[in-house]
């Protein structure tokens, strides 16, 4: 079985009737085949479809609960406290982070905390809802554990993401999507199914030795008994600054987790002792409306302004480009609409074996 | 001449009577003086009293006016857009914070972004500020261009700090305090002066490749044609994160610089052409009431929890301590105030020369 290019139509109809089959509601379906296929389409496949077999087996196991709504717990005219009961992160994302621009809209800042949910798959995706409205967003996220803290030979917490998107006048908007690790869990996972050597500096083995081998990783980090982990962004020790890594994940989870009344640390978990359970994964939510400071014209015409200098700085050499956060993605997202998504071998093994096990056909044209 | 060592209330009194003699009103001299000692007793002394010269040059050109003081532009329950009028950047600083500070405790949360304000010297003494009442203290500024964007060959943006104070139950709380870049100046600065070479991989020269010479990279920065620069956080290029490192700067300068109507990116800096000129440095500040999502106590003891983990988690090969940030830092203060503040022989013929050149003793034991 070989990878293949599909329309991205097709995946997200094909995406919807799994969720659909697993008890979604249409709505909730639209939503989680909307987050994951607009990450394939602007080039992230390691927040896309592939991870629908994250959503089956929480499902299946009982542990994301589907027709779970997410319940406003506090609010003010700024802030919310909400409880995701369990279901799907995209859900309880897609909601919070439309209540902290509903809160931006009519206050200025909206910020929104969030427990009790689940993965909510591409970041970015929240952050960019602000885009519609011209409002600043910002969204973070605690995550299983897979982050060495310095000096620390296990991994205590997670990638932690921060995501941020900026209106700007130009076609496509400033969006930044990053782990505060050296890479994410997911990109160990490519060179496993790549069968490719990790560089050295990205990750431990279960003796805190540097490891080349992707698979020793990704068996060592789920379930109870994690050894070893991934570096921080900045790397090992202090001389390259993996301390202000470790710091970044550690403001991730105290926003995300530790604010939200979510898990923390080590107990943002899908496994325990073997065992699935409530993950209760926290997550952050902020939009700020930049018309407050000045109009928005004069606003987006700044950071344009910001964006064209650094697009016209001289180049390092050897380099042609220096991109801005969020161009190649939008420029794949493009690309992709036009010429399809091309999907990797296992990726491609698992929504057949899905089509399958749900009678849900998969278009391969 | 050499290093020496100094009481910190000798230290305070003399930098606040430097401040006078500049025409700073008394809270403000203050205010300055308790700022930079303040750095230097937690160990932090690139942002030390060594950073005066900066405030003297500043007000001896005309370009820092010293009875200056910031005004609220406009503001709500939650925001504020404060213009700090050429000021202090300590004085608009506090200011700021006070302002974001009061806003959450009526309402949650404040936001305040401020421009035309300059050096504002240790980041987290402000976050550190909504310690007293219990609240969650962020602030970050731009700064002068120092740091290659991946893939550019010359400095775009500012070191761009991250600072954020969280309150916890054990006698420090967790502070984090970070350059966006590899390093900051002050540590390129620190190597000039112990005549030390820079490890690969933090800097480069006029012509894009890395330099190990401290001097070139501090030569090469200041004034309008700026050439070569320091790696943001990550490194160089994309293998271990440089482009995360990157976006961090980014973030903080539209939320500090572009947000405020402040210069932003190769703009801000205290030359142009060689002359000085006023830098419009922006600020931007964020307080969050962590007993508006549950008891006071209930946030503190999960932190605590958190950090305890951390502290007795497995340490990587021969190293026998994981630290939480702001943990190094408190322990040097408590040092310091008993043991005095060492300042390295460069710092101390530059006090003297203030000593000698505004009249006022410089104290030593």
């Amino acid at each position: 079985m070989r990878g293949h290019i599909f329309h991205y139509e097709d995946l997200y109809d094909f995406t919807k009737r799994i969720m659909l089959r697993l008890d979604a509601l249409p709505d909730d379906a639209h939503l989680i085949a909307d987050n994951l296929v607009t990450s394939n389409l602007r080039g992230i496949d390691s927040h896309g479809v592939g991870q629908l077999k994250l959503y089956v087996s929480g499902v299946q196991s009982g542990f994301i609960v589907p027709r779970a709504h997410p319940e406003i717990i506090k609010e003010n005219s700024s802030l919310a406290k909400v409880d995701a009961n369990n279901g799907f992160g995209q859900v309880s994302g897609a909601f919070s982070m439309k209540l902290a621009i509903k809160k931006a809209i009519e206050s200025g800042i909206g910020v929104v905390t969030t427990s009790h949910s689940n993965h909510y798959g591409f970041a970015a995706y929240y952050a960019m809802m602000a885009l519609e409205q011209d409002l600043l967003g910002i969204t973070m996220t605690n995550s299983p554990p897979l982050l060495l803290p310095t000096f620390g030979k296990n991994a205590m917490l997670g990638s932690n993401p921060i995501a941020m998107a900026v209106p700007c006048g130009q076609d496509q908007s400033w969006v930044l999507d990053m782990a505060t690790s050296v890479v994410p869990l997911s990109k160990i996972d490519l060179f496993s199914r790549r069968n490719e050597q990790l560089p050295n500096g990205w990750a431990t083995d279960e003796n805190g030795a540097t490891t080349n081998d992707p698979l020793q990783v990704v068996r060592n980090l789920p379930g109870h008994d994690i050894k070893g982990g991934i570096h921080p962004l900045g790397g090992e020790g202090e001389l390259y600054g993996g301390h202000k890594g470790y710091g970044l994940s550690m403001m991730v989870d105290i926003l995300s987790g530790i604010l939200s009344s979510a898990n923390y640390g080590p107990d943002v978990s899908f496994f325990s002792n073997g065992q699935f359970q409530f993950a209760n994964i926290g997550h952050f939510f902020m939009a700020i409306d930049p018309s407050f400071f000045m109009a928005i014209d004069e606003f987006t015409g700044r950071l344009d302004d910001l964006i064209a200098r650094l697009h016209n700085s001289e180049k390092a050499l050897s380099q042609t480009r220096i991109y801005v956060h969020g161009e190649k993605e939008a420029e794949e997202y493009k690309r992709r609409v036009k010429e399809g998504v091309p999907l990797d071998e296992a990726t491609v093994a698992n929504l057949k074996q899905y089509s399958r096990d749900f009678g849900v056909d998969l278009k391969l044209e």
